[in-house]
């Protein structure tokens, strides 16, 4: 399969940039075509503007969604835009690999999402979670921190890291279609020695190695809300599996071919 | 008071300019000094770098804290980093408006967020949340949304929209210590009418008007974890207040001086 790693860490030598080049490895060794985009390398520029589209649809006012679906269909994305989004178009597997910066992604990493996850494309109307334009694919991320395991959890002092990072995980991965598989996690990466940090490493290759068995993050459905998205059966004020993740044995179809 | 508004649109004549232009007429008003920060007007650079330090603490590796850290105390910021901070310190209030992309901020307030919360001054070590570094000040967030309020809730397809937004109101404004007022969301804004827009805008003022008598949202107090953040009383394996965010009828101090 093909497999899109986007890449966020300014700084070439991170730790972070060690996991990207062990997953480079690896997927590599399984047969897989991998295509990297470093963001820092590539400059990467981050801020959704109006100069992103090269005909405008409504010159007078920006609606970014809606210049970014008249621009992908009629071919006037920016240059850098277009050629990410031919990434996007053309992997199996987007592996997102970023420090955690404020429990989330670094800022030109989030306006690689801005930008390159167009309205129109990936998502649209009645159009998101199993039904993101998206389908068929699937998304990872791989994520160093400072924190340590024990601050997240349940009863831990950050709670839930599934819950503190429901925006990317359900909001944008699932959100678009992607088929979610679990995240890796390096924590305590600055303060850990040379060591541990190997350790993290091996423990990041047998993660990969294994992703053809493991099951995928569960996600409400939208078979279960009707057409203006009020959801079918009403089962009294609990928040139910909105509030909560979980896996599920699922088949991990994909890399298996 | 002292209010910040860091406001974030690429179009000039967007709703949110709107409610940022409410925020300041009303929070004027009522006898408040307001600074606004439009980082669209501002060519906010977004991206985290090297070149953020004029000095560097370690010329060969980049550690982005640490360098922040050690940039604060020496004086070594870049400029533009430098004056935000200046605004940061001198506000009472810091309120980030901006449209919801990918249920988080665009990518140039993630950037001001990663750039301009400097560890050192606003977090460090075990000083955050409510030992944050700046305690004693406030924030709140007014944000433009696409979806319809229904979509939003125990239940809802999308759930609690402050689960969705916990690494911006627990995960970035209380980890830093602020006290957080309640948001306001203005709901499907690109598809409602012209007078539908005015009567949100007139629920904003009232918004503001009464902030001075609105709880805060409550979140986890450091008091209840240990030097090692595990929590000092462990009731089993509920999320507990880790997973909920609730009001609770607090005083409003700043406001009402």
């Amino acid at each position: 399969m093909n497999v899109l790693i986007v890449h966020a860490h300014p700084e070439p030598h991170s730790f972070s940039a060690a996991m990207r080049d062990v997953a480079v490895d690896e997927l590599s060794r399984a047969g897989h075509a991998v295509t990297v985009s470093d963001l820092y390398a590539m400059g990467f520029d981050p801020v959704a503007k109006a100069e992103d589209f090269l005909q405008r649809h409504e010159p007078d006012y920006l609606v970014y969604a809606l210049e970014q679906r008249h621009a992908y269909e009629n071919g006037t994305l920016a240059p850098d835009i277009a050629a990410e989004v031919e990434k996007v178009k053309a992997c199996d597997l987007l592996l997102l690999n970023f420090p955690l910066y404020w429990f989330s992604v670094p800022a030109i990493l989030k306006g690689w999402i801005d930008r390159i996850l167009l309205s129109g494309l990936t998502y649209g109307g009645r159009r998101f979670y199993d039904r993101g334009g998206l389908v068929g694919k699937q998304g990872m991320i791989a994520v160093t921190l400072g924190a340590r395991p024990h601050m997240f959890g349940p009863g831990a002092v950050h709670g839930e890291i599934e819950t503190m990072l429901r925006p990317l995980l359900r909001g944008t991965l699932y959100y678009v279609g992607l088929r979610v598989l679990p995240p890796f996690f390096a924590y305590h990466i600055p303060y850990i020695t040379h060591d541990a940090r190997q350790h993290t490493l091996e423990q990041y290759r047998h993660h990969l190695r294994t992703l053809p068995e493991m099951p995928a993050l569960a996600f409400p459905s939208l078979d279960d809300f009707d057409d203006r998205m009020q959801p079918k059966n009403t089962t009294g004020d609990d928040d139910g599996v909105c509030c909560v993740t979980f896996y599920l044995p699922l088949p991990w179809p994909v890399l298996r071919s």
